[in-house]
């Protein structure tokens, strides 16, 4: 491919302007579709929204079942501690946690497109859930006085947590199902990955700062609004000296086992068919041995309590709540979706099929809804159990629907066994599965290298999400991203372009010495779209570039234009006082006066027009523009004019049809600017400028001739 | 020029890729610049923050003197009427706007570049200042109880009004000193032209809602926070009915005698040297009548009360009130400088000159700053009184000083004769000098024909400033109007480009007739930048037009292939079998395995790799892109690899050197792919297509003999 070849083109054409291209243009006849409902469409939509209809009659059993079967029952295990520890994130009893792993996972099945994320808890989502429930729910509304000292009643207490994060899953079900219905799957273009990437991390660190009461054993009350995290920090900090030793040491001890056995785990990933469950593990370990030891009575260690066998009636939310969460249930429903479909699409690009970016917002929005129901909170999908599921060989959504099984049945009999659990276990399996997350601390440099901007962005999003929270975070990061936008236009390169020599191509003057200046053309070009924001350092820098003080030289000849009229009038009278004279002497008054008159007119007149350093023409090359603002046509009407009245033309070139329509609508053109001054390429409007340059050179050459002819005919008289 | 040449060019010359481009690319050597502070220097410095000093000794008093003076008077006698009408709109005591029509007039004298605009008040600042003057000192807080009623202590009111008006005047002076210092006088880009008349527009709402109270004669109740002019409106409404009659009908008289005499004027403007001053007339008609018939005392007029004679001491302003106004001070100072400086534009481009942005930024801020010292309210510039400075003459910025000088001598000896002007005349005056801003409602229908996404920015902006009040509206509108750049960058036109017949211009193939694909390459294009918003968008887009399926496509190539691997092993198996059935029988194993191996291997490698009906090429021309994101960079790496697998080329076209920078650090190229498939101009890459679609078919022939040939042999065996 690197061999370079020599080609010989011979171009015989005309010029090409916008009016001989007009000329060519097709007489656009709208074509209408009607849109008709009949049997197959129906049966079409029907597919389209319930995905498994279509697929589980065709599910190949010998091929998939085994996978999905060992996938599913691998990720069912997977659930249970991370269910149980998302939940103290969340700040409800753990055994929600389960039912949050069961419910929506099983909708998802019947409704999702995605055949490979492992859809259910997540530590974002949950710790976003938490800053609700605890915002609503707070410690101290539930203090109850008991023999003279103040004592959380934590019944009542976890009920309302219990209510307040299942109406906001509720709604943010209902805004994914809206949001799927109208089509708006696309907002999670804004989503960009170093956005998304940095505010992972910094959610990430909220989940870390929220799991750390757990890890030190000490209760410090939780703030909300901006800058919670800082004064929680420093709350958690003052309170250190209170530190439960007992649960330090178990959460050393299970963080230190945790990691060494996830290491093992990669180690042996190549000849192991399954991954040891290490988080079933340790919490099987840890509920031995703290129901053994006793650990909760002897050490005071916070384990997980009362945990219900069976599941609950399903109810609706508490509608009275809903004013208080729609802010947060809107960025959990986004944050969410965002999550779930960025991890759907790395998966169906892999696997060469399609997610459907609406279908999945109402998948997971459905999922949402039913979960709000039945108590659970709000679920997106997780990027580990998702590799899990992929690498033990799940095929399609029935993985799930085997892992909502396990989930059931541990709930519904097995469940019970972990109630001498330990919480500072479940944080040290949170801050095991964060691990992932804190690597892409590592985006910073590999951003630094390749996008400075992407990395300002990253930064940006994270310390934005740190101080403000996940939801207000979120908001405020995507006005940034969009921002960086405005900023990156506002900021271009301007160029003046040269010609290769012997070709038809032109690049930037500066950066290569091949490149050669046009001999009087300048061809100008901005690196950025043109609209209000930038059109006037446009006209800046195009002063600045072609060396022309428009305002300098425009004043200088209205001067001379003032001083023209004077000394005309001046003149007129002194030739026509002689001529008088003449007349009076010889008796040929008419004629004597109309040539003064002429004479006097073209001595002045050709002076201040051209200064011969000027170039004869501009070309303005707007390819790079996309569209253009009435401001902007406004900028390059007044360039036309002020750069024509000095005598220098300028022609555009590279104008794609939506930015000839613009300057069409926005009065450009008109009897003596016509589409004429619009080129197809760079070269074309050379080519043109040239030409004209020499015709206007003959022209100039006779006006010269008639103005020598002229002087001397007045300095004869 | 309408003329059309036709052209022959030949050329003659490499393809040119980046690679080849990058070769000849200069080693920058970057000059630097040393700053040092010198004698010359420290003048110009000097020169440029007070540029009094330069064109004062050389003002030519025999050219200028005449219109200025001219000028100057016709102007001080403006500023009278507006300056006590403007106050009403502050809330402050008429004399106020007096005080404010000379103190910053003089200051700029010395500091301003621009030598025709008039400063001084201004109903949009006024109206702004009244906002918060009502809101920070309300009525409500100086009722006093005299003998069982509530009555109002105006005399407190005011003066606390005062305090808060010079507070507000005297920081947004400071920030304006400020972004002028920062050289931050770019700002003013963002407030493009049809955001700044859709906002004066809904600003001068604000001020007709908040005269007509003096207009009618009644007392409604302000309100503020947004929508605070509906409730205005409301109010007012349920108040009609206590209209004092005599109020209205004076009101009614000088509108329509104040709007005949303008029209007189404008009729007159011919033959007159300097327009009538009908403001002045009115006034002064006005008191007379008001003081002869006793209007206040007899029919409860409203009057304009005490007017002090003689200046007021400087006094630093209150700086507790600071914290309350910080946020309207950076409006005023954002509004003020933004219709100065484009009304200064518009005269030095008339005029010749240059106004400096960020000097015009440093005057402004040091009138209001020491007008806040001296108890002014914010002043900006008239378009009104800027029209009369020019047309009576006025040529530097002396008028200005000349008019302040009028209004110091009224001030100090003519002013208190106006204390029976009734106040609804000024409101009046107000009313007609807004007739200018509310023609600026024809602007709707011209941006409709011109461009209808900047006519919504004008609505919007005049809604959103019409209920969020002036400051909230700002700040609402830039960002409404910075969305619509990056709305318009997300939807944009894609299309397919084919080449105009024997040229080397490529166009949209769906708009002209002429333009032919070109065959087996697919050219495509899209209108606006790439970026994270629309780059899936793209991908998306890229497929539709080609109509290739990649995820399909792909599938069936993964599937094929794993077939492909099981037929092979099969057929190796089976091959073996035969092969050692045969070398039993023959003797000569080894050769034979090898043979049927590269046979089995042939049979299926080609037959998944291509279809016919798929194009060779793909050229993805990038010359609207201004810059590439990481996003943007992933997806054009995924589209080359995806595109590449099912043995479709795609390269590049169109790169500005900051794209191909992008590209670069992005990790666009690697071994595999080098910048060699970034081609500088359309046509180089479609030649480039082309020669390698003609090798590819030959190396395909061959393949193909290849084999048959290999088929030909395994059949035999």
């Amino acid at each position: 491919m690197a061999e370079r070849r020599r080609v010989d083109y011979n171009i015989h054409r005309d010029v090409l302007d916008e009016e001989i291209v007009d000329d060519c243009r097709f007489n656009c006849l709208d074509v209408l579709f009607f849109c008709s409902c009949s049997g197959p469409r129906l049966k079409k939509s029907i597919l389209s929204t319930v995905p498994v209809v279509s697929w589980l009659p065709r599910y190949p059993v010998r091929e998939n079942a085994l996978g999905d079967l060992i996938s599913g029952i691998s990720v069912g295990i997977m659930q249970l501690p991370q269910g149980m520890a998302y939940a103290l994130l969340a700040s409800v009893p753990a055994v929600y946690g389960l039912y949050s792993s069961f419910y929506p996972v099983l909708i998802y099945f019947f409704f999702g497109t995605s055949k490979h994320i492992s859809v259910g808890t997540y530590a974002v989502m949950s710790v976003m859930i938490g800053g609700v429930t605890e915002r609503l729910a707070p410690d101290s509304n539930f203090l109850e006085n008991v023999t003279g000292e103040a004592i959380i009643n934590t019944t009542l207490r976890d009920a309302e947590r219990i209510k307040v994060a299942a109406a906001v899953t509720f709604m943010s079900g209902i805004f994914q199902v809206l949001l799927g219905l109208v089509q708006f799957g696309f907002v999670v273009t804004y989503l960009s990955e170093p956005l998304v990437r940095g505010y992972t991390t910094g959610a990430a660190i909220h989940v870390i700062v929220s799991q750390l009461k757990y890890t030190f054993g000490i209760n410090p009350t939780r703030f909300s609004g901006p800058l919670a995290l800082i004064y929680t920090v420093l709350e958690i900090g003052s309170l250190l000296p209170e530190t439960n030793l007992g649960t330090l040491v178990v959460s050393a001890v299970s963080i230190v086992c945790l990691i060494l056995a996830k290491e093992l785990n990669t180690y042996l990933a190549k000849w192991l068919p399954v991954p040891i469950p290490v988080e079933l593990i340790a919490i099987i370990v840890a509920t031995l041995i703290s129901w053994q030891v006793n650990l909760n009575a002897k050490y005071g260690i916070d384990v997980v309590g009362d945990i219900p066998s069976g599941l609950q009636p399903p109810a609706l939310p508490d509608i009275s709540l809903f004013s208080q969460v729609i802010g947060d249930a809107f960025a959990i429903s986004v944050v969410g979706y965002g999550l779930a479909i960025s991890l759907g699409r790395i998966f169906a690009l892999k696997y060469g099929y399609k997610v459907d970016s609406n279908q999945e917002l109402i998948a997971l929005g459905l999922s949402n809804t039913f979960g709000g129901i039945f108590q659970c909170f709000a679920i997106s999908c997780s990027m580990s159990r998702s590799m899990v599921q992929v690498s033990t060989g799940g095929k399609t959504q029935v993985a799930g629907a085997l892992s909502a099984l396990v989930i059931l049945i541990i709930t519904l009999w097995i469940g019970q066994l972990f109630e001498d659990l330990p919480k500072s276990v479940l944080a040290a399996i949170i801050y095991v599965n964060l691990q992932g997350i804190m690597k892409q601390f590592t985006d910073i440099p590999a951003l630094w290298r390749s996008n400075w901007i992407d990395m300002v962005i990253w930064i940006v999003t994270f310390i934005l999400t740190v101080l403000l929270n996940p939801d207000l975070g979120l908001a405020a990061s995507i006005a940034f991203a969009l921002l960086t936008i405005i900023f990156r236009t506002q900021l271009p390169t301007y160029s003046l372009l040269g010609q290769i020599s012997d070709t038809d191509i032109y690049k930037p003057l500066n950066s290569y010495e091949e490149v050669k200046p046009v001999p009087d053309v300048v061809v100008f070009r901005s690196s950025a779209t043109l609209y209000f924001a930038n059109a006037e350092m446009y006209q800046e820098a195009l002063g600045r570039k072609t060396g022309i003080d428009i305002t300098k030289i425009l004043a200088v000849k209205q001067k001379l234009e003032a001083k023209r009229k004077r000394v005309e009038k001046k003149q007129l009278k002194k030739a026509q006082k002689e001529a008088k004279k003449q007349a009076k002497e010889n008796g040929d008054l008419q004629v004597d006066v109309e040539h003064t008159e002429m004479a006097g007119v073209a001595v002045i007149d050709i002076e201040p027009d051209r200064d011969p350093s000027l170039p004869r023409a501009i070309i303005l090359d707007l390819s790079p523009v996309n569209f253009l603002d009435t401001v902007a046509v406004k900028t390059l009407k007044n360039i036309k004019k002020d750069y024509g009245e000095i005598g220098i033309d300028v022609v555009l070139t590279g104008c794609q049809s939506g930015v000839v329509h613009n300057l069409e609508t926005g009065g450009f053109f008109n009897e003596k600017v016509t589409k004429c001054c619009v080129f197809s390429s760079i070269h074309d409007a050379v080519l043109h400028c040239q030409c004209s340059c020499e015709t206007e050179r003959h022209q100039q050459d006779k006006v010269s001739i008639c103005f020598v002819n002229a002087y001397a005919a007045l300095q004869q008289d």
